[in-house]
Order: structure tokens, then sequence, then C-alpha cells
């Protein structure tokens, strides 16, 4: 049976996240909604390569599956924007070999996530970028991120119920730049825990303020206790941008 | 008593428009029940740069009123956003002379229009641009933007039921640009005519994709008759992004 590989982007703001609930809109749920209709099987199952919270975005999420009957990649897409609801759209789709997994095979996701900082956020902002009207020092909103580059034990950074083997995980890029008043960090790891990349974004912004010193963030991610974490930032700036699996183009 | 101006964004995609209407939600009812609420008078009566339509949205948009007692306009700003819905923001307020008026005072306004020509658009775009999955050709769109340069009778752009004296108007700036597979559409003039951004895009779309020639569209222009104008363009991409007056500073 074919294994397929799609590119999916999706407005999360309307969607209590990635993973199937037993009540409540989902885009797994969505997906495998479309997909049972456009192929007549009952029960398709979806797998992603970042199982993204409520109210998180993508503009690249991955995700495989696979169906009884072939399917020409680009028809499958156009057939899939037939069906889905608004919020999500196929953007690419491709035939993949059966050992191809959307979050095992993964390298690397490449997360994005937006703070405006002005005294009043713009309401055509506010469905894409969290809110803080704070001046923040940019140096040490600098500095806080470069703590989290290489390998680290993240478990401060996890929120509870966080089902995982391990809490290790490896950092290839964590930079936080400016835009106006808009602060943009990127980062990017082999994987990430729940919350993770938001509680990252709360340490930014503790620095930033001044509320906590860049020595204390350095010593509360050490303690591997996430009750010395600052409390994570809201969903709604968050964006995972790009999956990278082996054999891709590097970008 | 005092004259305010008071600088306001909003997101139009879930208002019926600027303007009050018998039913439904519109930016100048908010606004005035907002004032109504924290000023404890029964109606203030506010007036607008720009009557923008349903689903139009306002960065820049500029009203005037007049308050009974007198409010420091930093305090009034605060008051505002405290009551006003979330999807309508003030910006800035000043006192203004009595003979300001935010429509009839206004020397111009610069409205851009954002498309979209992939073909599939982002979910997270479809609020705020508008989406034809079609190539265009640029220096077809850049010869038809540059038509609307100049004094010109813009009737055959106007809606129907526009009700005004004249439908001459003095476009100051007709620009198109492309970032990446986005056309974006910067147009200033002295006034604008009931869906008259609109149809000009209407107009660049039907030239960049050869539905229609820039010397048609010329001779269209010159017809005064709406007949013969390509539709106009769908109301979420439209912003009005400033509106420039005597005295303040240059942009």
């Amino acid at each position: 049976m074919p294994h397929y590989r799609v590119l999916l982007a999706y407005d999360g703001t309307d969607f209590l996240g990635w993973q199937s609930q037993a009540r409540g809109r989902t885009v797994q749920g969505a997906l495998e909604e479309a997909l049972a209709l456009l192929s007549g099987e009952t029960r398709i199952a979806v797998a992603a390569a970042g199982r993204t919270d409520s109210g998180v975005h993508a503009l690249g999420q991955v995700v495989c599956f696979v169906l009884a009957r072939h399917w020409e990649p680009e028809g499958l897409v156009r057939a899939l924007n037939g069906t889905l609801p608004r919020d999500v759209r196929a953007l690419v789709a491709s035939l993949v070999a059966p050992d191809f997994h959307a979050r095992r095979s993964a390298l690397s996701k490449l997360y994005r996530y937006e703070l405006d900082t002005a005294a009043i956020q713009l309401p055509t902002r506010r469905r894409y970028a969290a809110h803080a009207p704070f001046t923040l020092d940019r140096e040490r909103v600098a500095a806080a991120a470069a703590l989290f580059v290489g390998r680290h034990d993240f478990a401060s950074l996890a929120s509870a119920g966080s089902d995982v083997k391990t809490t290790e995980r490896t950092v290839t890029r964590s930079h936080a730049t400016f835009s106006g008043e808009t602060l943009v960090y990127e980062v990017e790891a082999d994987g990430f825990l729940r919350k993770m990349v938001r509680s990252m974004v709360g340490g930014l912004l503790a620095a930033g303020r001044g509320t906590v010193g860049v020595e204390t963030l350095r010593e509360a991610l050490l303690a591997r206790d996430r009750r010395t974490w600052p409390a994570p930032a809201p969903a709604c700036g968050l964006c995972l941008v790009s999956v990278r699996y082996p054999g891709d183009d590097a970008r």
C-alpha cells in the first residue's frame, strides 16, 4: 500500500491542537476525516512531525499516512484541499518509503515565535503574535537565547504530563531578532518537549524585562525542575515552520 | 467642548464595515458604544476619514468626535482600549481644533491591498490577503497601476449607490510591487469612491492575467461607465494604512 508524506499549513487559532481528542476540533481529526471521506476507507491513522498544542500554527507541518489505493500526489493535494476546512491546507504530497515516519524520521524541527512589545498590539496581529507591552533589553534576550544551544536536559522547560523517555534535546539554533518592536525567536532542535518553545520564550521575556537574571535562568535550566522556570508564553505566537529529514535538500 | 482626533486600527473581518447600520456589528457602532459607556453621554457622533466596507481592515483610520468633559489624550486611549472589543484598538489620541473633521480635513488617504497568487494560499494569510492563483505579468500589472495616476473621473470604478457630487479624484501614488508571490498594491489619493481601490485591483488582476489589455482598461477608465470595468477584488485584502492632514509631519 502506498505511503504518503504531506506538507501541511494551518491556522491553529480555532483548533484544540494537532492531536485528536474525544471532543473538540483538532487538525489530526480534520485531516483524518478528510482522508476517510475522499478515500472511502473507514479509518486512516495520520502521524505528524510535531504534535502542536492548541492555538499553535504551522507553515510546514509534515504528516504521513498509508492509503489503500494509489493517488497521484498532485491529485491528492487537490482532493484534500477540496475536502479540508479552510484553515488547513495541504501544500505538497509525495510518495515515501514504508519506513518513513513524520516524527521518528525527522532530523530537526524549526519553530518561530513572534511577540509584539509595543504598548498597543495591532488587532491584525492578535491571532499570530503574542503581546507583552514591555521594553526588552535586547542583549539580555540574546544572552538568554544562547543558553539553549547545545545538548541539554530541558526538564525545567517541559510542561507536566510530558510522557517522554528522556528530556534531553539538542538545540542547533536559538536566535532572537527584533523586527521593529516585534521579538522574533527561531529555534531548531532534534526534538521538543511539550511547551518547550513557549517556556524558552517565557525565559527570554523574563530576562529581557530584567525580572530574572540570565545567570539565574542558567541555573534554572540546570536545575531540571520546571518550578524554577518562568511561565510559558501564549500559544498564538508559535508556529512550526519546517521539519528536516535525511535526504532533503538543505534549506 | 473638547474635540478629539483618534488614530484607530481594526481587524475588519468580523465587522460589517465602518458605518453604523440598523443591524449588525460595525466599527462606528463599537466606537460610539465605547465612548457612550466611558463618558456617560447618551449619544456621541463619530466621523471617520474613510468609511471602510465590510471586511476591510485599518492600521491608520482617523476618527473625530466631541466630548462634554475634558480627557487627557493618553487616559482616553487607555479608557477606550479597556472598553472597545479586542478587534479595534485606539492607538493615539489628541485634542484638535473645532474645525478639524476626519474626512473633510484629510489631504489624502493611503490604502494597501495584498493579493496572494500562489496556487495554495497559506491559512494564516486568509484574513488579510485575497487569493487569486494566477501567474500575473508584472509589467502589465505595473502599466495598469500607472493608468490611475493623476486627476481622472473614476466613475467606471465606483460601485452603484455611491452618493457623491463628483467622481473625479486625484491619485498621487499608484504602485504595485511583488513580495514573493504576493502582489502588494499601494494607492494614495485625495479621496476614494466606494469600492474604488478594490476595482483598481480588479483591473490590475485582469491586466496581469491578460484577460483584459492595458489599452482596453484605459478606454474603460475613460468610458466613465462601471459596466466596462472588471469586477472588484475581495474586501479582505484591503487596508486603510494612513491619512494625511495639513500640518502633519511628512511621512
